[in-house]
């Protein structure tokens, strides 16, 4: 089984890195087609002004990985659709240092590369160690190694979105497949001066926890692995045939 | 009714610029934060690792207009979080120039735009001039201005996706209230070498539309209006009790 690797924290950042060496150790094919540096917060957003850029990085004989100057779902389609690599039965992307949690996977690169993915027709993952703080990517990689088939096993044409505690592992309370919470932020924006009297704003806040539970903002407060099943389609089918209904007196 | 506008053109483009004009004439109140410039295929990206600096243009006495050195989705949060203008009534994104359609919304700056409204809790309205050539914004945007009512009676609580043939209003073909279609695009990856000799790509290729009639694709292929209700959340539902079944094996 071939697995593609991609994230949107840069081809070295550790979270990848560590899942890289877990998971060729287990004995999968696997190769890394990432950005070259910090890529978080692009959302799904692709480069079609720039030219993309490609730094090959020797992985094995048969396999290869490439840092890439673009976006993360750059990396999947140059990856898949510009065929850097074969094509992979499974796409990880991650491991993310913090979480992915709720109405936070819009913004997310690390969900948007696994999304491009899924667009793609490749059954894909999304993983974050849930902490900005703690760096233990170990554990986690294990963890998807240890329960990849099982995962593989639901044959899901859709996205997993796995978010993993930040926290020691005999401290995870074990699993809950949830649903995306709504992530609500407060004071958002910082005004500051620049040293020639500019204003300017810096994006911040403080996060409010979803309480409600069976979401995964709720799960991983709570210390469990969070599994969320994600779709890729956003009509909302269910207003279809009464706007066609209201929407008939339109000029 | 306060009216925040916002694109991912950039604010100087004709598309929201025309907009503007034709709805304040009409008489509301309009507000621009939009980007200082062409921000397209930007999906829902935000900028955390920046300073957002903001240029203020004068609209009307009581209202401005702000061009962000940021994404669409930085202008929307900036307006509403940051509290640049007023909390606006409805909110509207466009007119882009190009369609947004099928699973290419995901890419648009436009739409995450209006999707980022959404998650605010502003109804939201983006629009589309589904042609990359014809340029004539005047009758796109009077053909909202009149319908804005209607629209709003919906009373929708999602992203209300509009797309505009790119022709002569009368050789529009009245409105089909859609679903996103499938975007598929080939030989999306043109290799060039740069004058140096470095290997670099271009993301381009050509779409293959999408013939499912009811699809947005299919209508605005055969010259038609399409509406397409969007929500914004992304959980399958319909796998949560079974994954909770299949997934208690996990380790």
């Amino acid at each position: 089984m071939h697995i593609l690797l991609t994230n949107d924290d840069g081809y070295f950042a550790p979270g990848i890195q560590m899942l890289y060496k877990v998971l060729s150790n287990t004995g999968y094919d696997v190769s890394i087609v990432a950005p070259e540096g910090q890529r978080s917060a692009t959302g799904h957003s692709i480069t079609l002004f720039n030219p993309l850029f490609v730094s090959e990085h020797l992985l094995k004989e048969s396999l290869k990985g490439f840092a890439i100057s673009g976006t993360p779902s750059d990396c999947v389609k140059l990856a898949i659709q510009g065929e850097l690599v074969p094509r992979p039965d499974l796409l990880i992307s991650g491991i993310n240092q913090g979480p992915n949690l709720g109405t936070d996977i819009f913004y997310s690169g690390t969900v948007s590369a696994a999304m491009e993915g899924v667009l793609l027709g490749v059954p894909s993952i999304a993983v974050s160690l849930a902490s900005f703080e703690y760096q233990e990517f170990e554990p986690a990689a294990a963890y998807v190694a240890e329960n990849l088939k099982l995962f593989r096993k639901l044959d899901y044409k859709g996205l997993i979105n796995l978010n993993l505690p930040g926290k020691p592992r005999n401290e995870w309370r074990g699993l809950k497949v949830t649903r995306l919470g709504k992530a609500v932020y407060e004071n958002i924006f910082e005004q500051r001066t620049d040293p020639r009297g500019r204003l300017y704003y810096w994006q911040s806040g403080t996060m409010t926890p979803d309480n409600e539970s069976d979401t995964d903002l709720w799960a991983i407060q709570e210390g469990f692995v969070s599994v969320t099943p994600v779709h890729s389609n956003l009509t909302d089918y269910a207003n279809l045939s009464l706007w066609t209904e209201e929407l008939a007196k339109l000029k």
